[in-house]
């Protein structure tokens, strides 16, 4: 259980005592353990119902919306669901075993790079309570302990997930101090847990724009950003423009609210009309609206003009900013300009086209006739997630087990001097 | 040639628009374009010469100590050496076109994880002018642009090699832009640089503590530090005394000005006698001062009394903390608690005490039986090296063309939604 009246410092220095100890512990354990939690969260189910209805209740006093309730509500199912998520966390292979490389230096030493955990990882989250277990049980299968800071307006959520945890991963052999939740929630004690940087490794915010900014403008610590998703869908002159409607509908409507739905639909001059009069109707029927520049707001009677701003901007929601473009380049450009470095698709049969936008637009996963939406650490096949990094270094796009590792070199002489 | 009259801002913005261009040149063209450089300082290095004598002019003037003017000296036979770290650096394998891997997701997306540049580097070093072609050339090479910042007692030098560099890279079909050189030493222009995160990719400080920790705090743009090395040598109660001897000693005096030379050396009580009955007239003989442990200080009368402030200091000179230690889990502590996470070797023949000091002590590089001297990217078979990484995330250690890359995932489907 975590001490509710030590300071925050005391809190990352115990995680920071917890992940030496952890890296040292064998995947067998850190399995089980989440196992263990994974049954133990069913089993306490009831009490976690209990503690989230005094969240649920103090966001309604508060004014919450309804979908921000929801986002916070933990039904049985959603409990059940994260029990599984332990459970196939737990499954996954070590990523510690993962080889990087080994070779022999031209003085005959044997260097092995060495995958290793990162060590701490501080996670700062929103909302979704969930969180607590999908974060903790990545960052311990992966050997790492974790500094875990989540919104107000879960707290009790928050604490007894996170006290149930402890205390049955510490059961089953893994440091307890390896789960550490901070219960405070003043603003100076969430800026004393970005200044640990003696007892945290890397900092990973996620949530809105604004809660990225802030942890990433106020960081000592490195700062592993989740930031929004301006995505674009490209319609080239060679498109099949069956397949382009398909892509086009599938990433905006099929779950707006998530970063890597598409924003911005840009759509090649020789193929606009046809194009509109297939995507038109169907955005028209799922209630979509559409800001587009002149010569979309031509083509298209229901779209409204779109203003400089609307090219930049992350929806998430039943909107969509269309433009007509001149030439494949074009698009390039207007990608690389406005968005936002997360997941951009071309839809085309032209090779050469293909390749051009796939090699020059600068974001972290390219697409070529494909939906927007599968950029996440399950549909690549990583079989969780983190998040999706728009950091350029360390870890780019959808981050798995792999992304919380680092590694050193381990390297093995026989009395070898310079 | 650069814009004597822009701002360190549209310098950054033209290094930007560079990058976009140079990722899409061919490893032929970016090495083509560093031989011809490497003739072209060959050619003139008359000239250069002239403006170094400036620098050092200046220098003099200015009270450089010795020490310092013959870092700033440019001969004849460094300027040749630095145009064969051109050719050197131009030789050596595309890193782009190293595989990273590809698969196949359950959706049937075919997926590369493929390797780019990173963009736009930024690099502040100190002193040294070949610096400038050295790092200018692993960024051209590795298909990055590159904004460089030297100290301004080597503004002359760095200007000449600067102009130089550009021209002839242009010539050779690399964008003149790509390699910029700040050439203000007005502090608020270093800062500029510092919060030019829209065109700045990642900050390389190349230098004493000091400036890496200025860096690091004032920096806007993810930070990559090239910090001091605090390494350690353990003689294991299973050492080879010899083995133990000679490697303690080249570790510590082969070169005791640089980052990966031994600092503290740590002994079991049980070799202890025997081992300082070697190396104590040894490290008299080549005049290196002993700060040791009380025991030390019994057993080696001409060492003098360590402080703790010893155990934690970078000497970068002829001085050694010396500490006899019970046990190898002691050592593993000391160095973990005292270290600095860059280098440290453990000197055994037992198996077992080697694999747990490797598993066991947290840093970049660890050994057994070798110097620590061995941690650069030469010796690790790099061909070239940026600098010693000092952080836990996206490169640790030597630092190669390899680490002045990121990636980007490149999706293809036919027509796949969710």
């Amino acid at each position: 259980m975590n001490d509710n009246n030590g300071t925050v410092l005391d809190l990352c220095r115990r995680a920071r005592h917890a992940a030496q100890r952890l890296s040292q512990i064998d995947d067998n354990t850190r399995s089980a353990a989440l196992q263990a939690a994974a049954t133990r969260l069913r089993r306490d189910a009831a009490l976690i119902e209990e503690r989230n209805r005094k969240d649920l209740g103090a966001g309604r006093a508060g004014g919450l919306s309804a979908a921000l309730l929801d986002r916070l509500l933990l039904s049985r199912e959603r409990i059940e669901s994260m029990a599984a998520g332990l459970e196939a966390v737990a499954e996954l292979p070590d990523p510690l075993l993962e080889p990087i490389r080994s070779w022999q230096a031209p003085s005959g030493l044997d260097i092995e790079q060495r995958r290793i955990p990162i060590g701490v990882i501080g996670v700062i989250y929103e909302s979704r309570p969930n969180v607590t277990a999908d974060v903790a049980a990545l960052c311990v299968k992966s050997g790492n302990a974790v500094v875990l800071k989540g919104g107000k307006e879960a707290i009790a959520s928050n604490s007894i997930i996170a006290d149930l945890l402890a205390e049955e991963l510490c059961s089953a052999g893994v440091p307890e101090d390896a789960v550490q939740l901070i219960r405070s929630t003043e603003r100076s004690d969430t800026q004393a847990m970005l200044e640990a940087e003696e007892f945290i490794d890397v900092i990973i915010p996620r949530g809105g724009p604004g809660l990225v900014r802030a942890v990433a403008q106020h960081s000592n610590i490195p700062v592993i950003k989740h930031y929004e998703g301006v995505c674009h869908v490209y319609v080239d002159s060679a498109a099949d423009l069956a397949m382009a409607a398909d892509i086009a509908f599938n990433a905006k409507v099929q779950r707006p609210g998530v970063c890597n739905a598409m924003e911005n639909l840009l759509v090649h001059e020789s193929v606009a009309e046809e194009f509109f009069a297939t995507i038109g109707p169907r955005f028209e029927e799922a209630g979509v609206e559409i800001r587009g520049d002149d010569k979309t707001c031509t083509l298209l009677p229901g779209a409204r003009q779109a203003v400089e701003d609307d090219w930049s901007r992350e929806y998430l929601d039943l909107i969509v900013a269309v433009k007509v473009v001149s030439s494949l380049d074009e698009a390039i450009d207007f990608v690389n300009h406005y968005g936002s470095g997360h997941s951009d698709s071309i839809v085309t049969v032209d090779e050469v086209a293909a390749d051009k936008f796939l090699d020059r637009v600068d974001s972290a996963v390219v697409y070529v006739n494909a939906s927007t939406r599968f950029t996440d650490g399950f549909a690549f096949g990583f079989g969780a997630e983190v998040g999706i990094s728009t950091n350029r270094l360390h870890a780019r796009g959808p981050m798995g087990l792999r992304e919380l590792t680092t590694y050193k070199y381990v390297v093995r002489g026989q009395g070898q001097l310079r």
